[in-house]
């Protein structure tokens, strides 16, 4: 199925607007920025996963040759009147009275040289009072676990809770009665799975330049998801406005939603005021793993009943999200995501975030649904086995579809389940005999794909060239997006086009990066903005014509009159009416600001075959298939890669990563020699089909596509394992020892 | 007179926006830009004033240790069929088979360091043909004068002029019948005036960075007056579309006018192409000297007549002005503005643009106003002198006003010459006695002022601070002018704006700073982009109090019902409305792009009074005082300043400045040593009066006044020193050896 009948740029596969730039190593990322005079930072870091900070000796520090600022939370405006949230937020950045894992900032120096500054962050002197650390979920559930946060008050109670505690909230979906359906269901299957704490593996660590001017006003180079987000973190946490802070975002070398919060800049900036020189910090990859927001680790509890035809009755599930040390989990998102793929009457998901002594956790693609999902589908697959249906099968009978009442909340418009199930069904893959000690599994995925504001601006050159300007970092091929959608609404080549993203000084406000909701959302505001243009370019023909601008259309490129308006007029082409602007009227420009309405959401069908090795226990993807609705694939090319994309790092989360902390909370494995991404040896061909159902609430369909990769490749993933060795895995990661013992013992 | 009765921002004088960024050193200018492997290049230039190429060997310079690109005229497109205005741009860039001037471009080489690059340079072998230089404009129309251009022929003529010449074109404007008006005047004078070439004094060399990615686009950073014109011109001499060249504006350390064109910046581009590097390059201040535009060199005639009560019956003026080596002297605007000032039936003026070997002029503030009005209003001091007249009586009794018809075309509106003689007349500084020695000039400027096509785009911050994005270089403190002007049209306060100057990828069209347009066209563009921000306003205070758009108006910076809308409702503010911006439609963007009409002419006033040192010539000036109507004077402390450098800069070409050629064409001043400027010790505190005639084409009533300030000064010092020595000066500079003459001679 394809949208993009009858439209001549969408759907193409033209070279990227980024491209040249990032194979010849042009493009600038992160640390590439440089400036006359700058500094280098540092942060001091905590050794001690849980501990009280008695005093800060930055003394000998600050002697040292070549060191001009030593900051510490007592720099950073008073918190002791913030909100919790805020407080928290603040104390992530840099610690005042407590560290809560290890890594924690505690102090930061700027020097000449980052040699120097490495020294002087050694000879800060912390002295640290120990505590116990907790750095699981269910641990720090318990009566006598270690408390974080001695002024935590859990939210969703039914009852206020007075007592110090880990529990941040509660949260419940409820739809219909599970407990009556449980009753009158043929069959259940209850059982507990566990996700271990992983992180996005972006390859580029955080990076930063701050300047902090005489005059109050602050300008920062970063690496980020969105450098507007980055402004007003940045401002929350000096206290500053976010109208006194420049933010730059250069080329990023992967997010994945870990770089949509901050940790260096305000550092930077700070270091810059005290120091009166720009500040360039750089993490290390150890920096990055000790002390940059992971995906959750969770426990959840799923239990599903099934007629004996398969008709689901009723879905329950409990969710338990580990938040690291302050609140912030994605828990919402994946009790939103868990049973979306199903039109069941009785729904129940109550979900439990948790702080530990680990790194606060950010966003990680589709942040939260892989892990409930993993679980969910888990149980499906289980269930179908039980009643005897292909498991395929068994979703199409219980599949949401077009004005399914979800139980997180909407009725879904259109929407692609079905398709992707039917294009599973159908795909050669799926009939492929399987070969000794091989699985196959399958799974649904599910996101629900975000708004959001963005803004846009279009600038028409004398010689007829379209420059977009906008504010959405462009983490996946975002720019090659909108620029196939602004060649399609003004009917000009997609070569014609030139794309910017400028900084938050010199374009209109976007939102992060983020929720697949960039070629969705900016992607709206440059068409709204190219109408802008659009409008003018139809007036300024008819003025020439002597019409009105309502007798004028625009079609292919080109301005003609309406049919029936009797007038001799040549159509005018954009280059054309761009050549003689200034005589028309001055030069052509649109811009278009909005909130988003209506994304899409999408869902995908994934299929993997595992090898195992019942002597190593190693298990290995033998054959992925990916399937997505992406609404209308604009660059399908960037479609598939993203599908590509979130299956490699769902079946390294299925097979191989996960934090490995000692009993003291320190982190055993914080590098990519240790903490096992997959490298292209580890992976098969990731084949993958776009199906596409358009999302009506965009003009060209477009639903987002980002997120829902990753959704999937878990649980596809952890039900090849399950059939190759014959044993409901129930633990993540599937990694060698796992799968052994699955093997030796059947548990 | 003041025009900001009921304005709350306009008129103040507020801390600039780039102030204290310039003042700490943190401001980058053109040669502060530096990226990782840049190469740094050098020109290689003439030694002779006018020659023919015979040939160039680079191979050494090639071959030198460090040195990645060597180019001449051959990398650049083939020039056969350009036509003769685009080739003599190109020429002039990089010369192809003659070198015109001494210091002329032939080649250029890029290495590793500045060093390297200069050692290259010098490596580059050019074997020249060396011709006869003519460098003087009477010499240059002489039969047998060594003539530039083969192919150059005069424009303007009554029949096309078939021989070889050096006269580009003769240009008439013409008004009644000035012969018949001079049979019937009582007194008449003629004279024949010399200006000296000067040039502008920047303190600033020309500098860029040029780099050309494998795409085929480049970006290019420089100091320049308008970085979209430098766009298109590098472009054109590339043979790019210009939509592929980005350019980003640093800093300027002046321009006035001389930072209009370029130099440098295809060459940078080029060398990168051809390295594959970054390439930056920064000219010497002999370089300034020898190859960058300065002001035309004049010799104008004048003959004006009036009747014996001082009424002037017929003007007449011949102006020969100097182009350098390629067309393009500023003939048209000296003729435009020199009998401005008078309401005269007659008059006549004829022009003539001469090639010379000299470099080829640029803009200089004013460009070609003050050489015509110094000999014009040195006349009418002599002829006011001769009827017996005062000479701002004198001027008053001719003075053009609201409706008076001028020669050059437009019949005017309201203008303020009237006011500034007046203002003259009543200045304490007019009644004070004259020294021993001492001579008091008077004299009145104009300029057109410029309009053209200017856009800007506004972006309001959650916090309610007003980002204005324009693309107009700051050289004259328009980012103040422009935010008192959005402060104004929104009613916010300026502290809460914030103006950046943004590069030509991320904003509107912007024409070129220069012409005295900025502050009047470009703040026209962020008027109209502040109202677009309005209109949203209103409609989404409308939208939350249920009522219609047009139902409110928009008054001190908040939105309230209009009277007799019966609405409960409390007043909302900018910072209200931005604050729920993402849930009543999004952010709030506004831009505008226009081509400005009706630019307000501008009048000036200058008195003078110099002291003569009889026994070394030395001329000084001990009282200065400049009266100018700037319409409303948005932020006065810059119409002040504009006032007084101008002032600084007249007297310095009326007194010291001019370049000194050998008989072969050699400049042998080419530096601030011997080329003499005016510094503070040499000029008395000069005295403003700013007159306020609002333009009634400009919201706020703008005219523009950057370039008035520069033409009377001339004639002013001028009539001072001929009234001081008793003998009419005609020739500038009037230094010192000059002044001695007149004295020791009386001639």
């Amino acid at each position: 199925m394809s949208a993009a009948q009858g439209l001549k740029y969408i759907g193409t596969r033209p070279v990227r607007p980024d491209g040249l730039e990032k194979v010849t190593g042009r493009a600038n990322f992160g640390a590439d920025h440089a400036m006359p005079g700058m500094l280098h930072g540092k942060v001091v870091r905590s050794p001690h996963a849980h501990a009280r900070i008695r005093s800060i000796d930055t003394s000998r520090a600050e002697a040292m040759p070549g060191v001009l600022a030593v900051i510490t939370a007592a720099d950073f405006p008073d918190r002791t009147n913030f909100s919790f949230g805020r407080k928290g937020f603040n104390n992530n950045l840099i610690a005042s009275d407590k560290v809560l894992y290890h890594g924690h900032a505690v102090a930061a120096v700027a020097a000449t040289s980052v040699q120097a500054a490495e020294a002087a962050a050694e000879a800060v002197v912390v002295d640290y009072e120990v505590l116990e650390a907790v750095t699981d979920a269910l641990q720090a559930l318990e009566p006598d676990a270690p408390i974080l946060h001695d002024d935590l008050r859990t939210q969703g109670l039914p009852e206020p809770s007075t007592a110090s505690t880990n529990l941040v909230k509660k949260q419940v979906i409820s739809k219909g009665d599970v407990e009556a359906a449980f009753a009158k269901a043929d069959e259940i299957v209850e059982r507990t799975f566990v996700t271990p704490m992983v992180h996005q593996g972006y390859i580029e660590p955080h990076a930063c330049v701050g300047s902090f001017n005489e005059d109050g006003q602050a300008t920062v180079w970063c690496s980020t998801q969105g450098h507007f987000g980055v402004r007003s973190m940045t401002a929350m946490a000096l206290g500053m406005d976010e109208g006194d802070i420049r933010v730059i975002a250069s080329e990023i070398g992967g997010g994945f939603g870990g770089k949509t919060t901050i940790y260096l800049e305000p550092l930077a900036v700070k270091l810059s005021e005290k120091s009166g020189r720009p500040v360039k910090m750089v993490m290390t990859r150890e920096d990055v793993f000790r002390a940059t927001g992971p995906a959750s680790g969770t426990v959840n509890t799923i239990k599903i009943g099934c007629k004996r035809d398969g008709t689901i009755v009723g879905m329950y599930a409990k969710l338990i999200y580990e938040a690291g040390a302050f609140p912030g989990s994605p828990l919402g998102a994946g009790a939103m995501c868990i049973f979306a793929p199903y039109d069941v009457d009785n729904v129940l998901i109550e979900g439990f975030e948790v702080v530990v002594n680990r790194p606060r956790v950010a966003a990680y693609r589709a942040p939260g649904a892989p892990q409930s999902m993993f679980a969910g589908e888990s149980v499906i697959d289980e269930l179908a086995e039980i009643v005897g249906l292909d498991p395929i099968d068994f979703r199409l009978k219980n599949a949401a579809s077009e004005g399914t009442h979800a139980a997180y909340g909407p009725t879904f418009g259109p929407v692609g389940l079905r398709e992707c199930l039917e294009a599973a069904k159908a795909h050669p893959n799926y009939a492929k005999p399987l070969g000794e000690d091989e699985g196959r599994g399958v799974a649904a995925g599910f996101w629900f794909n975000g708004g959001n504001q963005s803004s846009a601006e279009v600038h028409i050159t004398d010689s007829g060239m379209v420059k977009i300007v906008e504010g959405s970092p462009d983490i996946g091929g975002s720019r090659a997006s909108m620029a196939l959608m602004a060649a399609e609404t003004l009917g000009v080549p997609y070569e014609r086009m030139r794309i910017r993203v400028a900084d938050t000084d010199s374009t209109g406000y976007c939102a992060t990066t983020g929720g697949s909701r960039t070629t969705f959302a900016t992607g709206l505001a440059v068409i709204r903005a190219c109408e802008d243009v659009i409008r003018q370019l139809k007036a300024r023909a008819a003025a020439s014509w002597g019409i009105e601008p309502d007798q004028v259309e625009w079609s292919d490129g080109e301005a003609r009159p309406v049919p029936g308006v009797n007038v001799e007029a040549e159509p005018l082409s954009l280059t054309d009416l761009a050549r003689t602007a200034a005589r028309t009227g001055g030069p052509i420009s649109g811009r278009a600001s909005l909130t988003a309405q209506g994304p899409g959401p999408a869902f995908s069908v994934n299929m993997a075959d595992v090898h195992v090795d019942r002597e190593t226990g190693r298990a290995t993807v033998t054959s992925f298939t990916a399937i997505q609705d992406a609404g209308t694939a604009i660059h399908p090319d960037y479609v598939e890669g993203q599908m590509q994309g979130g299956a490699a790092q769902g079946i390294g989360w299925a097979l191989n990563e996960e934090y490995i902390y000692d009993d003291n909370g320190v982190l055993d494995n914080p590098g990519f020699l240790d903490y096992r991404v997959p490298v292209a040896s580890d992976l098969p061909m990731i084949d993958t089909e776009i199906v596409e159902v358009p999302n009506p609430n965009h003009p060209y369909g477009v639903r987002g596509c980002g997120e829902t990769p990753i959704v999937a490749p878990l649980a596809a993933v952890g039900n090849a394992v399950s059939h190759a060795v014959g044993v409901r895995m129930t633990e993540l990661p599937l990694s060698p020892p796992k799968v052994l013992e699955a093997i030796t013992n059947g548990s």
